[in-house]
């Protein structure tokens, strides 16, 4: 069984005229970090490179294609774990920087600190010579349209819904039973200046530990963090249930304590993988043994022979 | 039994000549905490009171009295979390503001979001009427003097841990049997601009949660965060045990799984209580019954009748 990549494209209500962009997307995304497996890449390789597909395609709320703070404004949080050593890194409100996703593994590998927030991020960025982009180059029609209909007072919850949701992330296990997982994100639109979410938060956004599995997770965010969603689901498989099991209780918990809606990617050491959800959709993908699986809608499960 | 409020004034290695200031400083603060509950306060209330105390007291690093970064710049952070809801508000590197704990409960209180970094927060507080106070007002001429110190290359490993201590904060339990916990922070000493730690973060740094307890840590950050330090002690009190078993078991786990050392206050929901470290010393107090409890080497417990 083992090696498999996991990832998604976000939990929440994926609006028709998006879901094969975001079907393609969560595969193709799939596909290049299984891809990184089975040229002996790690579970760490694996979500990088799955997740910064994911920043690069403007169909996602992550990297480019972010959504806007109530400025106008891209500001992505981003987070990697290793589950061989607990070693994590993270970056929060962080500005113009193309895969937040990458800056977070540099965080990690090259810091003694685990987080940076804003500047600081910046300014390590710029230490390590990761390039600065142009604000205009991570922001879509898409994304400037949405922030302007969300200005409008009487803005309906149900478009705000829509709008938060589109946080992307993988996980993974290599041929070594190594586990990681990767989230990213631009946040909810329009969000306060500085706003974090549960992406970059340890345990909320994702967690990885060899001796139980990895989760990213997306949905609601400031729900997500009162549960600390990622950690919650490998206490539940801690305690015998499966991976399946323990995403589907750790979400069910979520809504009847906090009323908050999101999903998770999952897997154990071993390659049993999950990707469940509470919303409306989900777009998500998996690779495991030359086969590809995705979804879109609750229920839906599609495979497909990719050799 | 019920009522109760534990601070603590960081894990570490207290200098002998900073002892009895530590001692009387989180005597004060618990008792402050404690009146607050007498008035029939909430342990929202309570932990707030106790907290915005040790941050007004250049003895511990938090407010004034904060460690400097490696710019010679004060930036803090805090969090409080309410066990009833499970509402929660953070802020993150914050600058000149003198009680970083207020303003996040008005993170958590006046905004949709959890978690506010650097200038947001600043720009939030500024919206709150929360007075911003001059940069020099934070820094004691101790915090100075360890940052020189710290900035000289040949630095010993020792000093830097003496200097990573000194987070504060609280938990308790009112009448009503409502738990909160609240943590506030300098940071490290000469740490990156924009180094987040554990204290912000939901699960790391403190959880609440009435059905089982509250917790705030204090330690070495980045071991904190990652084995989720606060949620991992109240995981073990799900299954059974004890505050204080729970707490040492957590404890343990740290130091096994990533060598990290550090410690708890943790309350359950009926009033029991703990303080628990793995360090060298630990400043807390504890009040409880109109018996003040308090303590700062390993095994040490002084009580005191307070009426």
């Amino acid at each position: 069984m083992l090696p498999v990549v996991v990832v998604h494209g976000g939990a929440g209500s994926v609006p028709k005229e998006r879901s094969a962009g975001a079907r393609q997307g969560v595969c193709a995304a799939a596909r290049a970090g299984y891809v990184v497996l089975q040229g002996g890449g790690s579970s760490m390789d694996a979500v990088v490179e799955a997740v910064t597909q994911l920043e690069n395609n403007s169909m996602f709320n992550a990297g480019c294609g972010s959504v806007l703070n109530i400025k106008g404004e891209v500001e992505m949080d981003a987070l990697v774990m290793d589950g061989q050593t607990l070693a994590s890194g993270a970056v929060v409100a962080v500005r113009n920087i193309a895969n937040p996703i990458q800056l977070s593994r540099l965080v990690m590998e090259k810091t003694s600190h685990v987080c940076l927030a804003t500047q600081g991020a910046n300014q390590f960025a710029e230490s390590m010579c990761v390039p600065q982009v142009q604000p205009e180059s991570l922001i879509t029609d898409y994304a400037r349209m949405r922030w302007r209909q969300n200005l409008v007072p009487d803005t309906t919850p149900v478009e705000q819904q829509v709008g938060k949701m589109g946080t992307v992330g993988a996980v993974a296990v290599d041929v070594h039973g190594n586990v990681a997982c990767a989230t990213s994100t631009g946040g909810i639109p329009n969000k306060m200046e500085g706003r974090v979410g549960d992406t970059p938060c340890i345990g909320c956004g994702g967690y990885a530990d060899n001796s139980v599995g990895a989760v990213s997770t997306t949905g609601e965010g400031e729900a997500i963090m009162k549960v600390t969603l990622a950690r919650l689901v490998l206490f539940y498989m801690e305690r015998g249930q499966s991976a399946e099991a323990g995403s589907d209780a750790a979400l069910a918990y979520m809504k009847s304590r906090v009323e908050g809606l999101g999903g998770v990617v999952t897997v154990d050491p071993r390659g049993h993988w999950a990707a469940r959800f509470s919303t409306a959709q989900m777009s998500w993908a998996a690779v495991q043994e030359d086969t590809l699986h995705c979804g879109v809608e609750v229920g839906e499960h599609l495979t497909q022979n990719i050799n």
